[in-house]
């Protein structure tokens, strides 16, 4: 084959990307932070922990103690190393969820555990449904798998059951994926009777759960709720990590995996990245052994509780008349709303111009937006910048007066 | 809705794994190897690097080092650590192949790079080539891909390029994937005239290269040969690691990517897993610059040329009259090929009984199998390991008289 120049290559163009690859974009909050890491800006926009809290000590020190031996640097298996897996289940039981070693498979954060959920039990066309709104990041993976992602809504801060057994009927979802504890981005949390009535839906509709529960353990306040396991236990999966509770950084979640789905999540997993780092999992079951990450979360705990409660002491002040938010017992965020006919994604700009940002709810929404609604994250400042954050917000939204 | 007996629950069947999962099947080796892990068994079927050569000291100093700011815990840029990305650039840039840092993205393992492009490039259905025979866990990652696979046969040791133009021209397939530099299984390697020619169709055929290149610094004879992408930059993906190198229990890996994709690999990397372990990219940023690794890697290759040849030595006792065998410039493989009507799983078990292992060759193969096959690693055990290992083979397999 020849051009009309003479040259033979370059003739034909190169296959492009994929549909399913196509269908997911770039997460526009990750481009928005982009704006907010100007050092004077104090920035509620951010889902990060607070990195001052972690044990760097312990977590060194567990490093150290288990970088003697050179199998921490050798392949693994892809489930996970099993005492890390043993702790993990001594865990959940301890929290009245019966739970062997074998029913985890570790994942590189639980970020993973989404993708390889998605891949075992996802084709291109499956529809599934999330909360609306959802975490970003899962709408993201979800987009990849090709599925057609349905939302259900809320009726103020509870989730429309109705809704969901509805749509349950109509689209046949192969999972409805929640995170029931403290939710990224609104701080809900489904209370119990509605977590009952999540999983009799499912039970009875026939579809799984997907639990991701990131945030459970950042408890200030309340009463903890059982696991959506305990009402419907052959039809949740569960996702947890470490990432809000030890540090984000060494990428360890897990999987709480039913029998029938745990042989393909671990293929899953073995294509996916072989096993989650040797020596990072090894530090990690060195350092729950050692008793120093009960104190150490303790520590989050009261810090984060501080820090929300500066948050909402400032909010009434710092937004306009008109706005509501909640007041969640834990976790990272509150969510809040604009008074009528105030658009927060435009509102951002005039923040950004004061030095103070959040993120604009938008983004977070499976299916039509509510402009109205913006995220605050409240874990990664001490109470006195929060006050002075919320002070800049004021001014910058008019409220004062 | 009720059923007969009056529960309410438990009514629907709960919905199956995905059709891509169940074309996917879990490695028929790593099964295999469970039978190899008697202590007293000389196994040359395993594919890990040999512990006792990994820096461990030098690894260790580098967490320590690293240990000493919050930051190496906390979250971190999708596309990876810089000074990590720069570092591997400028080793690429030395070896002829100017690369930029942007070009690079880190992986979670090259194993995570092959799920990445899957994703980025392959929609269900698509074609793809690959080497027959082929590394077995891309196998498995193209399967759950949902990718149709078309080998591209071998004759003898060069692989059949006007095969490869003649199938690239019938199926028109997104890419061709390929370890040009001693292959696993095969420990085969394209040589300069092969390289160009691979490159070459591309080009004529519209199809990209994915060029997998886990064993290139492990040479022992020879001289070093370019990367495809030399010879057509914008057709080809290389996926590096230093799994081989290093130590893979880290799970460091990454994608040179081309321009076009890069955007798209990056959404897919958010997806899968957010990032790479920050504190173990830190740790082997801090490593490589720590200039240990040079020295580490030499004593890995000089381990492992004499193992080779103590291999390679051995071989003619070994096999049977009427086998044959290559003679790899480096890697960890050796492909043998019993007589004619001897199966090579079928004589697995009489070499089980006599404590040596190996891998049979038939699982490597996306099409039919060459069932004389069988594969032999040899850089886990010292040189007189290995000749016992082989006489017992010789005994197993009737070669002695």
């Amino acid at each position: 084959m020849t051009s009309p120049s003479g040259t033979t290559d370059r003739i034909l163009a190169l296959p492009g990307r994929s549909q399913r690859a196509a269908a997911a974009k770039t997460s526009p909050v990750r481009d928005l932070l982009a704006l907010t890491e100007r050092p004077e800006v104090i920035s509620f926009a951010g889902g990060l922990p607070a990195p001052e809290l972690f044990d760097l000590d312990g977590i060194r020190a567990s490093f150290d103690d288990v970088l003697h031996t050179p199998k921490v640097l050798q392949y693994s298996p892809s489930e996970g190393n099993p005492t890390l897996r043993e702790e993990v289940a001594r865990r959940y039981t301890d929290d009245g969820l019966d739970t062997a070693a074998s029913d985890l498979i570790v994942t590189t954060g639980s970020q993973q555990g989404l993708g390889l959920l998605s891949t075992a039990l996802l084709d291109p066309g499956d529809r599934i449904l999330v909360e609306e709104p959802c975490y970003l990041a899962a709408l993201q993976t979800f987009a990849l798998a090709g599925a057609r992602v349905v939302g259900v809504p809320y009726i103020g801060d509870e989730l429309d059951l109705d809704a969901l057994d509805r749509l349950a009927a109509e689209h046949s979802p192969k999972f409805f994926y929640t995170v029931p504890t403290f939710q990224n981005p609104t701080g809900r949390t489904h209370g119990l009777a509605a977590r009952r009535l999540i999983a009799e839906t499912a039970m009875r509709r026939g579809f799984r759960i997907v639990e991701d529960e990131p945030y459970r353990q950042l408890r200030y306040s309340g009463d903890p709720l059982p696991s959506l396991s305990t009402f419907a236990p052959e039809h949740v999966l569960s996702l947890g990590s470490f990432s809000k509770v030890i540090a984000p950084g060494l990428r360890i979640g897990w999987i709480r995996t039913t029998a029938d789905v745990r042989p393909t999540v671990t293929i899953a997993k073995q294509a996916a990245d072989l096993h989650t780092s040797t020596v990072d999992q090894a530090a990690a079951a060195h350092y729950l052994l050692s008793g120093r990450g009960e104190p150490a979360l303790e520590r989050i705990r009261v810090a984060y509780d501080d820090r929300r409660d500066a948050m909402l002491g400032g909010l009434p002040a710092a937004l306009p008349a008109g706005s509501s938010w909640n007041r969640p017992d834990g976790g990272m965020f509150v969510w809040a709303r604009l008074p009528e006919e105030m658009d927060a994604s435009a509102m951002l700009t005039r923040a950004l111009a004061h030095d103070v940002a959040y993120v604009p709810g938008a983004p977070f929404f499976a299916g039509p937006a509510d402009d109205r609604a913006l995220r605050l994250s409240f874990t990664t400042y001490a109470p006195d910048r929060i006050s002075e954050g919320l002070s800049r917000l004021g001014i910058a939204l008019g409220s004062a007066g």
